[in-house]
């Protein structure tokens, strides 16, 4: 009966409002305690800043513990495939890893990042689903190949700081251009966390820089479901103009995924797709807001005086990040 | 007056029997707080999973708290030899290091791994001695080059859990190929934990893979004194036939320790010595238990199926290390 | 309003007094918690064991959390400099980090050793300085390319522990040999703590070793001050006969910054440059103490001897860095 947070949109709206009014009380001071004596193991197979500082905050503010270990440094490198014959360099295997931390923590976190090899394979995000799968307590997801429901949640929180009433409102998705191919995992649950509060969702990117079909139908379905919608276009400019959120991130051609040469050479020549101060200034009322999960390349993905302006959502939202995992802990295993 | 945790054999035969019973104490959630500002500083020289998770989690518990300090990594590379002219690559001396953590902290807990060298020199367990002559407060071997002796408390508390009284029940210690030569500290333990509960203790290794004659001697020793014995044999398949408990484990040659590649090559054609589903149907009555330390090699040191079939103990004996040594942080540096 | 806590002159000296005073209580065991719910976010852009140490059982002890973030290992490759189009390795710039760490933390503090190759950038401490102009909460210095004030007011507390009344006593700071080019950061601390308690500074070194000059113009200003003094010699055996207090301590010449090569050469032949006993024994009453901050090369910089000597207050010294942090950190975000 434990209940695992791997993507957003796999648990009802109403649990995903729930968390967020859970959030907002956390962020306004009311809820103290509640996670006394409780553990949660994180497994950071990828680099982290703000998502490791800020669960191991969440944790202690409420009287817990958050662990870090980190296989292949400080921890064993780790075995994620099922059925192999460890006798290559991988020491220790994720079943076991996720029995053991099961019987150690109350719940489990695990980021783990695309290995770039076969779009095909990593689509089914195998990683975190063998890990809840093996594990016998709630797996939170810190950011896997194909989602990153926490800053999905921090992103929705934030929007609704922002805007007030979202329904109808314009959420522009913006690809970037950036120096290496990165994961689609944050963009797709940007889009989802904008659906989830029944934006008018745009996608502006180069041809060729689809999201994955499964994405599209995810987003698409939600937003409709919640009084949103979904567009598809290449027409950067035209899609900033009006908009209310304009939500810049790269992310590389899955089309070319694992052919990185390939895939690099697609990416020269679209350094002008990154948000300056002249495309905030045709934002609705010049007052659209600019959001980015962070780390941020500046003055590449986004120019620094967008980032630091008035417009700018960037800090807010990564402030949020502790205040929907407070919630989320809470509500997965807090003390009633 | 301090007392250090370095080998169980170390301990009389009664404190044992305490920590193991506060041990159990512990694990039916019993006994809260008793750590309260207490910190464990712990210096991993070397990687690790559940020792760090179940040390950091077992202070958590009872109101301490875990350092976790990797020398080398995130701390200054440390000097283990003492009387040396520091002009090389180390930084830092581990006089300095355990008086100075020593201020910090109420117990020092120390990972250190054999250099692969030379025996002569490592059979000393240089490192964790030296840690512990110059640390004023007590020191637990969280695994030296010679002994486990955290793992050997849990594999005690496995073994009574699972088979009740152990005095002449058969444990098998059975070598199991592996691409690497590992460390003989795990087995050794293993087989004194075995020792102290009194079982009829067989080593299962081929010619040239003897333990250290003093491990021998250890194991035999407290045996005998506990009312069992031990018996060596390369009879693989006549060992584990009638055990209670079989517990494969991989080690390199001793005679070939510094040698690596002579070492390999001694062990090629050996992969057949693997724990398989087929020699576990011939324990005792079909119910023997498996057991290992963690981390395995799946399907290499032992099968996969054997490590998700129900007689597989690996998961609570990685449990129980959390247990034991709340029981040994309570013993050590306990409020009373 | 908030204070940052960069370099000790930058305190008034009465501040700087009740720091100590506060020190001296917790160390007493007088003050418990005032750091409940309390979070410092400690970034380390370089290794530390002491410091880490001392500071995440600072927080504890008094009921906070002290998270500790490696850029480039466990976190994100951090940029440093402010005006840059991010194309390059750096991924997270201390505009974000220090924006986003801010709502997750009560404190921040930093370690960033100089990089090496200009010193004219360098003396402006801009690592530091940065973090501190852009984040929102108090900036603790756990050494820059400058400053080391933490060990400053450790070394401080040790010296009046050792040797009450201070004013005019003898303090000499001895240039040591070393293997490699170290920082300014720690001597330039040291002699400024001897300052602030009025003593008579002598800095021994060879010619070539001189501290940055607004270095020397902070430790005589603050020296006269407070009714000590400061003389500069290249006669090492004449500085420390009669004196009161030794710390060797190496520092690469700042002459050759930047040109490693150039710089290990003048190094050469300057390996007498060294505490040895029989230095020790020149001392006022052969009763003078000897410091360092740690790590030491042992029997490079400090014989072994002096080290584990009765004189040596290396040990004392490392123990106040935490009851000079935990004063800090009450004095800085602690609950009133």
């Amino acid at each position: 009966m434990k209940r695992d947070f791997l993507a957003m949109e796999e648990w009802s709206p109403e649990a995903i409002d729930g968390l967020l009014a859970l959030a907002a009380r956390c962020k306004r001071g009311e809820l103290l305690g509640g996670l006394e004596r409780k553990v949660l193991a994180m497994i950071f197979l990828d680099p982290s800043l703000r998502t490791r500082s800020s669960m191991e905050t969440a944790m202690f503010l409420h009287g817990g513990h958050a662990l870090a270990l980190e296989p292949g440094k400080g921890s064993w490198a780790m075995e994620t495939e099922l059925d192999v014959v460890m006798d290559g360099t991988t020491v220790e295997h994720i079943i076991e890893a996720a029995r053991v931390l099961s019987r150690y923590a109350d719940a489990l976190a695990v980021r783990s990042f695309p290995k770039g090899t076969d779009w095909g394979v990593e689509r089914l995000d195998p990683t975190i689903r063998n890990f809840a799968r093996f594990a016998d307590k709630p797996v939170i997801n810190l950011e896997s190949a194909r989602r990153h429901p926490c800053q999905g949640l921090a992103d929705a929180m934030t929007m609704r700081e922002h805007l007030g009433e979202t329904v109808g409102k314009r959420f522009v998705l913006s690809w970037a251009w950036h120096p290496k191919a990165l994961p689609t995992a944050v963009p797709a649950s940007a889009a989802i966390a904008a659906a989830h509060l029944g934006m008018e969702v745009t996608i502006a990117r180069p041809d060729g820089y689809d999201l994955d079909s499964e994405d599209y139908l995810a987003i698409e379905t939600l937003a409709t479901a919640r009084g949103g919608s979904l567009h598809i276009t290449d027409d950067l400019d035209g899609a900033i103009e009006g908009a209310h959120v304009v939500y810049p991130k790269s992310w590389g051609a899955l089309t070319h995924f694992g052919r990185p040469e390939e895939e690099r050479a697609g990416r020269e020549g679209k350094r002008d797709w990154r948000l300056t101060q002249e495309r905030m200034r045709s934002t609705a009322a010049g007052r659209g807001i600019a959001m980015h999960c962070l780390p941020v390349r500046r003055n590449v993905e986004v120019d620094g005086e967008v980032l630091d302006g008035p417009n700018s959502a960037v800090i807010d939202q990564a402030e949020n990040r502790l205040h929907a995992q407070r919630a989320l802990l809470l509500e997965l295993i807090g003390n009633r």
